[in-house]
């Protein structure tokens, strides 16, 4: 059984049947599945940046699940590991691939990523090299989480991260904080995070910003609200990651980030952006970005073992795998509010 | 003396007291200067970014002269040497400058941007290690030609443009033509050069472009032209340089780009940009911002030398330091048409 | 039919049984092979480095032919498509793999390195991602070609190889002209090579060596050689090979770089070796390894078409492939003298 | 008064006549002076690596105090700033200082090494630009702690330490233990410290480390032990420093690292080394080079203030400021044993 995304607003549990088993796989049965921003999205419009779903298509790709079928040369797990899966399966034929830049792959095949079935169903097959076995003290609704977790390492690898440089976050959501979460396990010593919600900021706080800027949706406001947000650095910002992705947001980004500094852009609110583009540029403040994650999984996990990192507290509503729940799940995600992670038991 | 702004579209040529020879210092009889586009527009609106003129000052900061006189510990000089000037002395004393980064320094002494006085002028007194002497192969001209080089070397440089990259340039004005001429240096298999004007597509073709584009200033037509961009590259575009920093120009630079990729904003059309950056991001090419440049000197001098660039057909207009002959040059120069660069014989 | 290492110093010719077309995969008819000083070694001993030749092997892997028939999944090549052969076959699922290293695969694959077989066949099936096609200007001779310029290749990309590093080349064998022809199409404005044989220095300096100097094999003289060599250089060395890789080349590298450079060790003379390393490090010249090569078949295809390198002086002697002229061949290779590469003609 | 290195094993405290302050500069009181393995070796020897005492030199170089004076211009310091003291004054005339690499400076001045005069003396002049301001919670002791601290901070920067490499250290003495504390800091996930004494590893392990293995001076045991480092380390080894710098330690490490992975030669025992270089450079391990450190002061500083690092337990000594003090403290110090930091309350 799975969730098949059937038409907008039409999410239905049906038969799903699995593909065979190729000697590199593995049969995963199933047992945490988070819901992503972009789920909702494909749920609400059938889109989502330039993919548009046109068959019917399992939906979800946060997942963790235990082994219950290894391929024929399988080494490396065995039936009952548990394990989180990286969604993702590239061509390792093409330039990218190659350069180890797997991620841009053209030739992906990505859960829920039309037309490739997602993960929200009882059993999948998978290559057996994208699941990673979990540490015995990390539960595999943690193990699901490496998932969205994974996006902000690999944006805190892209942009460098260490215990020389001070970070803004702009944007309080989900991704906002696993950025956070990820900054300050690479080392980042100071954490600022901005968004205009007090919840969301709270919780940013809670789970450890050294502080907090409330700002308008206002672009007029950026000056004055880039003054504030030195004030609360106490230091220079060196890089900052905008997680919401809105004009308003990257244009405090550039502003605020010093000469020789980096904006990470990590969320993805505006395609087009009206921003003070020439100014950051001729600071030597470059935009550098992000699509996805690769090689990520080992560090998530080891982060989550040595507890540098506690993804718990993200996961603030769970749900089980019946018809009935799936919807009312997908709908208190797309509620937002006091909803950060919604996760599916199965 | 030298050459005073006075006031908009005010220069005047009135003495001008030097000041004392440190003992790192040299004195340089000028021979060389050139006419940047920062020069022209300070004599138009006495500003350039933020910075504004608020008393005369001299003008002038792309030079080469003849030493004559050296400090009391100056040893790599003497009397008598041609060298190249590079205009900026940085503090040595910030973050940005023992990092390496002296191009930020926040107290940078720059000719010509207020309120340091610049060169054009009978005799300057300069830092002895920013005087660069000239291989004996390259003229005094060559060598003041080293400043507008050094930008194309330092978004090169910081681009990491070789072999390996394909190059497209949009813009082919001063600063277009030298970063096209830089990045052949560099090694770059292919290059193509875009613009609006067939003039000076056809500079850029005989300067070694291996394609050019003609394109309108129609923001509409991005999508259509990209794929003329696409042909004329025949592979894809690595790294795309914007030299004229416009809406139209970023937005075709970073849809032209492939996936992993670079655009290097160096020309400063405007300042708030309304572009795709979100798509761009979202394939991972970065945005990376340029200013001035670092350590380029000696480069650029052994470019000359080696013949690896030939900046001579470069110099389209030449002129005489009187009073008459400063005000046609910084009229031919802001006029455009068939100058490229306009160049002081002192 | 293929060339069998069947025992110490002895080839022979005999039937070949290929193996089936996968679907990924291209059958080739091998039309020209180099001699490695490799395939010479496993001739000579059985082994190189830590492999060993425990069973009958075909060998040779530097080699170019002409596609005969493509598996049912290959777009990117057609019968008669002439090829050149990328020899190794990586896991893709290893961490080496993903991260972008995979000449670093554990479980790698490669032509003539046992229990594989290698190339020196009159077919062999390949995945068609390693067969790269030709352009229309460069012959199959230097498609082979491609294979010992790979080791040059990577040589200067893991060494940042470009317009402002001065290169010594410490030997002039076939390693040494490689890296050398590959250093100046990086862009090194300055090489000078260094040997104790005055034949090979005489075709470095054909071959585009700015200096030659002749040394001696006694460590004893390193320090005043290094002297001769800088007089050569007139500069700074910036990045040195040593592509002999005994005590004594290594000792002269490590003393002749100057400090914050690089001496990127590419010959393999000596295992253990006897070096000034320390003082070395404390002028923070780090020690760079080499291993194979990767994603450069694309590079140096690029670098033949455009002339920027000319492997075609490298390939002094050429062979038919029978019993007869197979023996011949690899005598020719073994004896050295004038042979720089030996190749066959199939 | 100030202690004068006046012969071998000659110590003593004689005035010092202080350079007049500049107006950059900053007159410090001197309240904190360790003493180093260098200090000892000028002492014992007259000299170190290249450089020879040949006049009387006041000794000392990491050192902490309080400013009573400032230069003309000095803004970023006034008189009762507690700071600690970087020793090294560079030219900021040559390529390396503009390029960011200061340490390797050919025109370096560094407190007591040859002819410059160190800091074990009541008062210093010194650039204010080398004076860093301590935080409240930061001792003077700890601030005289940043110069052997930023030997480990350099080495853990130039060899990329983060969250995902595990770290050997070849060597628990004093470079061994700040280079175990930095790499910790910088986020090293498993740090193994291998010696040849009990006590210096129940330091080490007291101070952090994952776990110890204890090895013999036999460079024939090099294989053995590399087994047993690869099990105390429980994963891959991904960068090893060699802080002794012995034939056995740098063999041992070379052997014992990845492919892909480095090693950092942070130890100076011996000058030429017998190591298998050649099978390390095959497997891609590179070898990086360090001397002294650039830029560590404000990082050493924020680990102190943050408490990531504690350089409390190694001060194990203190001393006086009168001559039969300071030649208990030498001779502390050269005899080991127990003492790892001695330091000077003056």
């Amino acid at each position: 059984m799975a969730a098949w995304l059937l038409g907008i607003n039409t999410l239905e549990i049906q038969p799903f049947k699995l593909p065979p088993l190729g000697p590199h796989d593995v049969r995963v049965r199933m047992k945490a599945v988070g819901i992503c921003g972009s789920d909702v999205h494909y749920l609400k419009t059938l889109r989502c940046a330039d993919f548009i779903v046109k068959e019917p298509m399992v939906i979800g790709h946060e997942c963790a699940g235990i082994i219950e079928e290894v391929g024929s040369v399988v080494k490396s797990l065995v039936p009952g590991d548990r394990v989180a899966l990286e969604p993702g399966i590239s061509c390792w034929r093409c330039n990218l691939c190659k350069e180890g830049r797997y991620n841009l792959c053209p030739e992906m095949k990505f859960f829920a990523t039309p037309p490739v079935h997602g993960s929200l169903a009882n059993q999948v097959v998978h290559p057996a090299d994208l699941c990673f076995k979990l540490p015995d003290n990390v539960s595999l609704e943690e193990g699901a989480m490496c998932e969205p977790l994974s996006v902000g390492v690999h944006a805190c690898r892209r942009s460098n991260i260490g215990p020389e440089t001070n970070v803004l976050i702009m944007g309080a959501g989900p991704i906002g904080l696993v950025t956070m979460l990820a900054a300050r396990a690479f080392g980042a010593p100071r954490i600022v995070v901005v968004d205009v919600d007090d919840y969301r900021l709270s919780v940013a706080k809670d789970l450890g910003a050294d502080d907090t800027v409330k700002v308008s949706t206002n672009v007029q406001d950026v000056a004055e609200e880039v003054v504030k947000i030195h004030k609360a650095m106490g230091a220079e910002v060196d890089i900052s990651f905008d997680c919401a992705g809105f004009n308003k947001t990257m244009s405090t980004a550039l502003s605020a980030t010093r000469p020789g500094g980096k904006v990470c852009l990590v969320g993805m609110g505006h395609s087009e952006m009206t921003v003070p583009l020439t100014p950051g540029a001729a600071r030597e403040v470059d935009v550098i970005g992000i699509f996805r994650y690769k090689n990520t999984w080992p560090l998530c996990l080891e982060f989550l073992r040595s507890g540098k990192i506690d993804v718990k507290p993200l996961i603030t509503h769970r749900f089980g795998f019946s018809q009935k729940e799936v919807e009312d799940a997908f709908e208190t995600s797309a509620r937002g509010g006091t909803a950060i992670k919604v996760m599916f038991n199965l």
